[in-house]
């Protein structure tokens, strides 16, 4: 099928793009480059050398002899948007084009200003393109398992099922964000659950865990084919710089007192799961919501998997917690959907973090220690901070 | 008390300025106008006369001694708004400074985009300068009852009590809103739930129901301090509308069936509400909603209320429905936080829809017939629309 891939210059959006091309689909790459443009301005970048789009793409055709087809622009421009929907035609666009960091969205004012609005407008834009163009196209759009929050009861996939005062009702999961940037993808999804109420959308929202690491099968094949790998206290995901600091010799740094429990994901499942969505699209008028992720770790949790699978001693030591947020919660996520479409998860184990303190070693020296310590304050409320 | 309104040259803000500034607070209008701007895009306008804010202010202070002190300016300028709350230093902030039309937000994608960016940047602009400058200034935030659709279980008051799978959890009412720009009022909530959390702010929420009704004690001391009384397709609510055109002798235009029921509240009840909860202000970190409605109606009732109020024959007549809602759904909902405080509702009888009709009967040369049909419409998804 034609499936495009929006945000396919990022970190999981380039290993997607490869990954259905190489199971045979017709392939575009959307992308502002815009992930690139935050490095400039924080001073961070990959760990591992990345290419710039244009190289991985003739990689990629060198290789598998598969054209991947580039869009390059933003969807915050509603022309653009609708113009590349209209020309490629896709069955599916994955939309991955959003910012996605929250401690990026908490930097002060502007950035969480710009965070919601580049979010927003780009999923409203991409609504009315599916709108007006064809509303078969199968919106697959990434969310966060961040959404939830950390509620008292079981997270369910999307709605739940509430009895009250006698009667019924089938609703929208609550939700309870932890950043502007979370909180931006509750809007997308309330914004596009009432598209498929009135144009008969079909939409799945991708709740997705923290994905850790940095391989898959098409990114090895080929330098030049190689994903980010963030390790800044921005970008980077818990996991990721958990490595990153015991190859260095640092302690782990956990915020707070580590109890808090998130979900997670492999990256190679991420790739996978983004396949069964799209060949098993949602019917239309359904707002369908998967939970994408397999398992759950509290920080504390995390860390003595580090220490453990790690050949040499590795600390931990605790933060005081930049962010605001639950410890000692409940925490429980349904996660069925995706597994009885024929996901089978990879298990976080000691093979994978083995192989990502090898991919670590060989580029430790490009490490910039300045960007391992936390500099969002959750608690301020500032209209600019010079960066 | 130092109270700001924020959007106070509107049909509701104005009155509600003059209210509080009638009973002894220090009151300052902020407001760009925009409202008036709509107007001439629209080719609408009130069915009553208005005088610009500068001439309402001053024959205020004529008639009453009391100066309202004037901010003009928008709230998506972040400077400023952040200067408007550092000089004035309010006590609470009452703020009704967002497009407040489901069709203006329902036109075409530009106004879809243009209502969620206004509201969303607006209110995080505010969040932010209360942040700055002071966490204490109560945030006074109108929603609106479209915010929770039609659900199949009782209405409660922002927050629901969810028993699932033998565990339980205080949860922020799941929402299900009926146009984009409901939907960016349920965006307004969830930022500002998260500001309680992350800063300690004190946020009262009023979800309103759909006001009618044109005077209020304030408004009917001189002709320059009239408020608006929209007819329109666009701005116009459906209880003005109808009395609209039974003084015209048009039939009453029910959209669909007419079971769709509403929640409802009259002009002087707004003012009261406001006054009621600057009065009893929301808790540090507290995030408190109330429902600020008195009554339901469905469509046919009301109209059925007009009919029989109205000295003369009225016909009802049953358009295509333009938007997409559920008919025949269930409907009830929870009011009681306000009438605890002190609120005595004024109930819609005769008396009010007698004096609507006289203030209309006044007025009716200035009708622009071509306003009244329904022009936009919810299954329709389009870039741009030539207005």
């Amino acid at each position: 099928m034609r499936i495009m891939v929006l945000g396919g210059d990022g970190y999981l959006g380039w290993p997607t793009a490869m990954y259905l091309s190489s199971r045979g689909h017709d392939v575009a790459v959307l992308d502002s480059a815009v992930r690139r443009q935050y490095d400039e301005e924080l001073g961070s970048g990959s760990l591992v050398p990345i290419e710039s789009l244009r190289t991985r793409v003739k990689a990629w055709r060198e290789i598998t002899g598969a054209e991947l087809v580039c869009y390059h622009g933003d969807l915050t421009d509603a022309d653009f948007t609708h113009d590349a929907v209209k020309t490629f035609r896709p069955h599916a666009v994955v939309h991955f084009a959003e910012q996605r960091a929250a401690p990026y969205s908490m930097i002060d004012r502007k950035h969480a200003v710009y965070t919601q609005t580049n979010n927003i407008v780009g999923t409203l834009n991409l609504m009315y393109a599916v709108g007006e163009v064809d509303r078969d196209i199968h919106i697959v759009k990434l969310g966060t398992m961040g959404e939830y929050g950390q509620p008292n009861i079981d997270i369910e996939e999307g709605w739940l099922e509430v009895e009250h005062k006698g009667r019924t009702d089938r609703v929208l999961y609550p939700k309870k964000p932890g950043s502007f940037y979370h909180l931006s993808k509750v809007h997308d999804s309330h914004n596009l659950e009432f598209g498929c109420r009135i144009w008969g959308l079909r939409v799945t929202d991708l709740n997705q865990g923290v994905v850790y690491g940095q391989q898959t099968e098409q990114t090895v094949l080929d330098p030049r084919l190689e994903t980010r790998l963030d390790y800044d206290a921005v970008f980077g995901t818990v996991l990721n710089r958990f490595a990153i600091q015991a190859v260095l010799g640092l302690p782990l740094s956990v915020y707070g007192g580590g109890s808090q429990t998130r979900a997670f994901l492999d990256i190679r499942d991420t790739v996978r799961c983004i396949e069964l969505a799209c060949e098993n699209p949602a019917e239309a008028g359904e707002f369908r919501v998967f939970n994408q992720a397999t398992e759950q770790f509290s920080l504390e949790e995390l860390a003595k998997l580090v220490a453990n699978s790690f050949p040499g001693g590795v600390e931990v030591e605790h933060l005081d917690n930049p962010r605001v947020e639950a410890e000692n919660h409940y925490y429980s996520f349904v996660h069925t959907a995706l597994e009885s479409l024929g996901l089978e998860p990879h298990l976080l184990g000691d093979t994978l973090l083995t192989s990502m303190y090898g991919i670590i070693e060989k580029h430790k020296h490009r490490v910039d220690l300045d960007l391992l310590a936390p500099s969002v304050q959750w608690r301020e409320a500032r209209d600019r901070v010079a960066l």
